[in-house]
């Protein structure tokens, strides 16, 4: 195998090699990120509609696309709707979602539109551009809504929640699932709750520095 | 104009209306949602290096797919490159990109599987499939790009920075400019700095409730 080395030789480093204080404490820093880990195995803890509304509630306020907010959120909670989902799960995802107390699936509403009148009064005129241009619709809310996706993750942390995300899924199954009537397109899938005692998480796995992903023009 | 009401039927609203407490204070609550707004005017502070990477060494612990952590910035700087940027903004962005003490061209790394020995040793088998799949890497850097970008603009707002993003530009035309020769692809623009005086942001839009997005099965 040949790992090729991107030519970045038009690009400079950021020279300022410091960061700078946060305008945060510690262990909000912590809880939100430094310190948050993906869990896999939840505690049996019961995860109430009162804690994902606190999150929502939260980061609703984070910027879309001309303030179109397509997030949507589908609580899946009885044993039956849960057996549904598993079932258009990758194999390794399958049990996870079984077992965990909550999971949500994040989904983007390609008829957004409809709201503009409350949400972008100033642009109203694109309701009707909107109403012919699925594939415009689509694009922008899957855009904004897999941007909300990370403020969600952020906002269920904030609630005192623990994500497990999941991207291994047949998309087009869940949309025909659960989906079929409303135009939500499936973005990714999360388990919510607290995390088991024993064997929640893996090891912390490392990411890239601030010099491996930044470049100065 | 008619628009149509959404046919939700198979799907129950949640019944817990009211919203738990949140794990922060209200004063981080307003800093990095309630109270942040898009500011679209800013002071001439200078915007330093050490800022941005104080956010970015916070959200980089965010999750994405597989821990590829597919985001990359461009900082633009210069008056040339500047330019060079402006050039590809859809006209109402333009100016604000000049004007602005910082712009930050966020982008997803479709060569992002070259890190995969670093990030994700237990998946270096991906490395030479990845290879072979462009399609896939392009999916999954834009999908995994996008919300880190809600991690970063989050990040931004915890260092302190306030935040104007824009998706109105030709992307084609960005990533040639700037990307020819490193498979990076054009995700959103966002100017950075402190607010201007006056006249920074527009009135507070509204936002769709809990109710609006939310369902349960």
């Amino acid at each position: 195998m040949t790992i090729e080395t991107t030519d970045l030789s038009e690009l400079d480093f950021p020279t300022d090699l410091e960061a700078a204080p946060l305008s945060i404490g510690d262990d909000v820093a912590d809880l939100l990120f430094r310190e948050a880990r993906t869990v896999n195995t939840f505690a049996d803890d019961d995860v109430p509609d009162s804690a994902v509304r606190a999150a929502y509630d939260l980061v609703r306020w984070g910027p879309t696309a001309m303030n179109t907010v397509p997030l949507r959120l589908l609580l899946v909670r009885t044993p039956e709707a849960r057996t549904r989902l598993a079932a258009h799960m990758n194999e390794g995802n399958r049990d996870r979602v079984l077992a965990a107390p909550l999971t949500i699936v994040a989904a983007a509403d390609t008829n957004f539109h409809h709201h503009l009148p409350l949400l972008a009064p100033h642009a109203v005129g694109m309701v009707d551009r909107f109403e012919g241009d699925a594939g415009s619709r689509t694009g922008l809310a899957r855009q904004s809504g897999l941007i909300q996706v990370g403020y969600l993750i952020t906002g269920l942390r904030a609630a005192g929640l623990h994500v497990g995300a999941m991207g291994g899924f047949d998309a087009a199954g869940i949309d025909a699932e659960f989906f079929a009537e409303n135009g939500w397109q499936s973005l990714l899938v999360l388990n919510v709750g607290q995390p088991a005692v024993e064997d929640a998480t893996r090891p912390r796995a490392e990411r890239l520095a601030f010099t491996d992903v930044a470049r100065t023009v």
